[in-house]
C-alpha cells in the first residue's frame, strides 16, 4: 500500500463564514441580482461572464431544450413522481437518466462530429470536400449522420431555422454552421430522402462557434430540460395522468397471459 | 375489469409538424432568442411571463442555490461519472438524488411553515404572535425550526441579507419576510443560541411572497443545481478527483480490517 | 479551519491483491459456490449466515417484491430505457426512484409501526390492547394504517397468507405477526371495511420478527425490485412499449391544445 | 394524425384480486418459499427454472458482484443518503448510475466480444487462430481487450480462478471459456504484459455458457450490486463517513481559492 497521494483541487468555487465565492467572484455581492440564470451557466462552464452576443445565443440554446411537451423522460418523471411524491429530486433525476443516446445526446453527436471534421483553428478548409467525405464515410459505415431528420417535425424542424437566425444576427453562424448546412445538403442528396437539420444537430453546431467543448453540450440539455421536468411534476400534481397511464397499460399489456382475456 | 377509463391532459406544451408551442407561446417565434432560461423556468411553473421585478428575484433565487463548491452532491455526481463518463446525464441525476430533507429540501420546509402559518390572503395578521407561537410548538415537539441557522456561515450567512435586499428593492419584502425574521428573532430568543436565517430560509420565505406553490420550492433548488453539476462533472472530466477520494477511502475505511493492518 | 479529523471505517470489506474478504468470510475460498444471492444479502445485512429457516423467509420475502408487473416502476425504466439503451443501470436506477411513501415504501411503514408498539424485548404485552390503541391513534390524526387493504387484491391480498404460512412452518410467526393480524381485525372492526392485511403488511410484520432493523426493510424491496427491472428492460430490448406509451399518451394529453383537436 | 396504435404487451407477470402469476408460475403457491431470490432472477430473465448446475453458477456469478468494499458506487450511495435519508432508493439508484463502461460494465463488454468472435452455435471453430485475429484487432484499432487485467488484483485476481472451477465442476467449462483463456495468453504475449482474466471477464465468458444474451448481462451486476449498497447504506446509518469525506476533499479541494490558503 505504498500508494503515492495525489492532490485534490478544485477551482469552481470556495467559502469561508462570511464569504461565498464562484468562479472568482463573490456570489452575494456580485451575482445575485446581477446575473442570469443561463449566464450563470455559462460563468459555470466558461469560467467568465458571457457577452451580450452569447448571452443570447446560449439562453436561446438552452431555451430549446427545456420542454418538448409529454415525452418519455416527462413520463418517467410523472411516474417516479406517482410512487414517492416526498422525493421531486429522485422524480426529476428519473427523467434525466433517458436524456442518453437516443434523445437529447445527438447534440453532443454532432459537436463531436464537427470538431472531428473541422478541428477549432482550422484555416482555409475546403467546407464542401469535408462534407462530402464525411457523409460518404458515414454511408459506408451504415452509421446515421447525428442532428438530422425528425420523426414529427417535417419538412423542416423548425426551431432550427429560428435557432440559426439567432446564430446570424448574434455573430455566431461561422464554418461550423456552413459545416452543418454543407453536410444536410449532402446527406438529402446522397440518400435522396429529406432530412432537414433538426433543433440538436443545430445546436450542436452552433456549440462549436461558441467554442464549448462537445463533452459538456449533452449537458446543456441535461439541465435544460431539469427545467421542464420540474414544470411536469408540478403539473402532476395538480392534474394527475401516472396512475391512469400505469392502469391502461397494464390491463392491455397483460390481457393476454389472463383466463378469459382479463 | 370494468374500470372506467380517465382523461390524459397536459397543458404545458403540444406539437405540430410545423409548430411547438409551449404555455400557449411559439417556441421558435415568441420565446427562442426572446426569453432567458430563468424566465423561461418562471413561465413554466407560473405559466405566464416573469415581471421585471419578479424575473430579478427568481433568477436570484435561482443563482443562490447552483453552487456551493464541493458538497456531497457534487462528490455524487463526480463519482458516479468515473464510473459512466458515456452518462453524463446520470452523473447529474445521481448527484440530484440526495437534494431531500437535509441540504437544498429545507427551502420548502420554509415555504411550507410560513404557508400554513399564514395562508394566503390572510389580512391583518398579528405576525409576532404568529412567530411566538410557531416557535413554541417546534420546540414542544422538539423539532428544529427549518430555515434557520447554518453549520459554516456563521453568525450570518451572506446569501441571506442580499437576497433581502433584492426582496426590498423589487417590492417582495412582505408579510412572509418579515414573519421568518420575527420566527428567527423568536427562536434565537427561546434558544438563547445564534440562528441566522440561512439561504434556504430566506428563499423559502420570498417563494411565499412569490406566491410559489411550496411544493414546487425544492424543484427551482433542483434544477438550479443541475446546472452546478454539469460544471463539476466538466472539472472532473478535466481534472478528476473522484478516483483518488475512492483510493483514499477505500485505503481508510478499511484498514483496520487488513492483515499488519494493510 | 482547525476542523478536527474523525476517521473513516467501514466494516463491510477489504481487498489485498491475493484476497477479497466479505464480513469476515474469503469471497472466493467461502462464499463463491457456497452462498445463494438471497442468503448472500442477508449475510451483508445482519452481518451471519442465515439459518435454514431464516433462508427460507428471507428469501420468500424477497422474492415476493420482485415482480408485480407493469408497475409505474418498471414503465419509468423502459420509459427511461428507450432513451438511453447504452445505460442499463441508469434505467434501473430510474425505476428505482419511485419506490417511495406510496408503493414499496409502506413495508417499511408497517415494521416502524409494530416496532414502536412493541419495542423488542418486551415480555408480557397485551396484544388486544396495544393493537385498539393503535388503530384508534390512527383513526384520531386521520392517518392511514399501513400495510392493510389493497386496490387490486380483494378480499384477500394472496401473498399475505402464504407468507405468514411460511412463517408459521418456520417459527416466525411470534408477537409481531400477531400483533399485525389483531390490528388489521381492528382496522376492519373500527371502519366497517374490509382491509385485509396486503403483501407489504405481511412482510413488515415478519422483518420485525426476523429482527431486521426497519431502517432497512424499504431496502429489500429495493434490491428485489432491481431483478425485477433488469427483467422489464430485457423484454423491452425484444419487444418494446415505451415508444408507444409516448406517442399514445402525447396525442391524447395534447389533444386540446393544438388547432382542431390535433 | 392518423397513426396507427400498436399493441401494448408483456409476458412476464399479471394479477386478478386472488392471484398473482409470474413467469406462468403462481407467485403465493409455486414461486414464494420454493425459490431462492437467485433463481428467481434466473426465472425472470431466461423463463424457467434453472437446473440445479445453472443455479449454482448463476448464483456465484451474481454474488461475485454483490460487495467489493468502498467503491465510487459505494460512496456515491452514501453521500446521496447523507443528504436525502427518508429516500434509500434513490441512495441505491444514485449508486447504481456509476455502474457503466467503466466498472461493471465491462462484463457486458466481455459477453459482446466472446458472442461476435465465437456466434452461438459455431462448430469446429479455430480458437486459437480466432483468439490471434481478435486480440490483434483491438492491438490495432488502439482498444484495450475487455475483462483483461485489474488495478489491485495482481498477477491474479483470485475470484476468476474460482468462478472458473465452478464452472468446470458444475460443466460451464465449454468453447466460450476456452476461447477467453487464449485471448488471455494472446493478449499477454503480444503485449509482453501480465495481463489476467479478471472477475469481469471470467463472468462474462461463463454468461456465455450460460446462453445469457450479452444486453443482460451488465444487468445481473446492477441487481447484484444494489444488494451490496443496500448493506453499504445501512452501515453509513449507525457509523456515517459521508459528511467527514465531504469536509474533507471540500477544504483540501479549494485551499488555493482562500485567503491564506483557508
Amino acid at each position: 500500500m505504498a500508494r503515492k497521494t495525489k492532490p485534490i483541487r478544485s477551482d469552481i468555487a470556495w467559502s469561508t463564514p462570511d464569504h461565498i465565492e464562484v468562479r472568482g467572484r463573490s456570489l452575494p455581492d456580485e451575482l445575485l441580482g446581477k446575473i442570469s440564470l443561463g449566464d450563470m451557466a455559462w460563468l459555470l462552464i466558461v469560467g467568465r461572464n458571457p457577452t451580450p452576443q452569447e448571452s443570447v445565443m446560449f439562453n436561446a440554446i438552452a431555451v430549446t431544450l427545456v420542454e418538448h411537451g409529454i415525452t418519455p423522460s416527462a413520463l418517467a418523471a410523472r411516474l417516479t413522481y406517482a410512487g414517492a411524491p416526498e422525493s421531486i429530486q429522485a422524480a426529476v433525476a428519473a427523467g434525466l437518466c433517458g436524456l442518453g443516446s437516443v434523445f437529447v445526446g445527438s447534440t453532443e453527436g454532432t459537436a463531436k462530429m464537427l470538431y472531428e471534421a473541422l478541428p477549432p483553428g482550422t484555416k482555409g478548409a475546403d467546407l464542401p470536400k469535408i462534407a462530402r467525405e464525411l457523409v460518404a464515410g458515414y454511408r459506408e459505415r451504415g452509421q446515421i449522420v447525428p442532428g438530422l431528420g425528425h420523426p414529427l417535425h417535417k419538412p423542416i424542424d423548425p426551431r432550427a431555422p429560428r435557432l440559426f437566425a439567432i446564430a446570424e444576427e448574434n455573430g455566431f453562424a461561422g464554418a461550423y454552421v456552413q459545416l452543418e448546412r454543407l453536410i444536410c445538403a449532402e446527406a438529402e442528396r446522397a440518400s435522396g430522402k429529406m432530412l432537414p437539420i433538426n433543433a440538436t444537430g443545430a445546436i450542436g453546431a452552433i456549440c462549436c462557434e461558441l467554442g464549448l467543448p462537445w463533452k459538456i453540450v449533452r449537458g446543456v440539455g441535461v439541465f435544460a430540460r431539469a427545467i421542464g421536468l420540474v414544470g411536469h411534476i408540478l403539473e402532476e400534481g395538480k392534474s394527475p395522468m401516472a396512475v391512469e397511464i400505469w392502469q391502461r397499460v397494464e390491463e392491455e399489456a397483460s390481457a393476454h397471459l389472463r383466463p378469459n382475456g382479463g
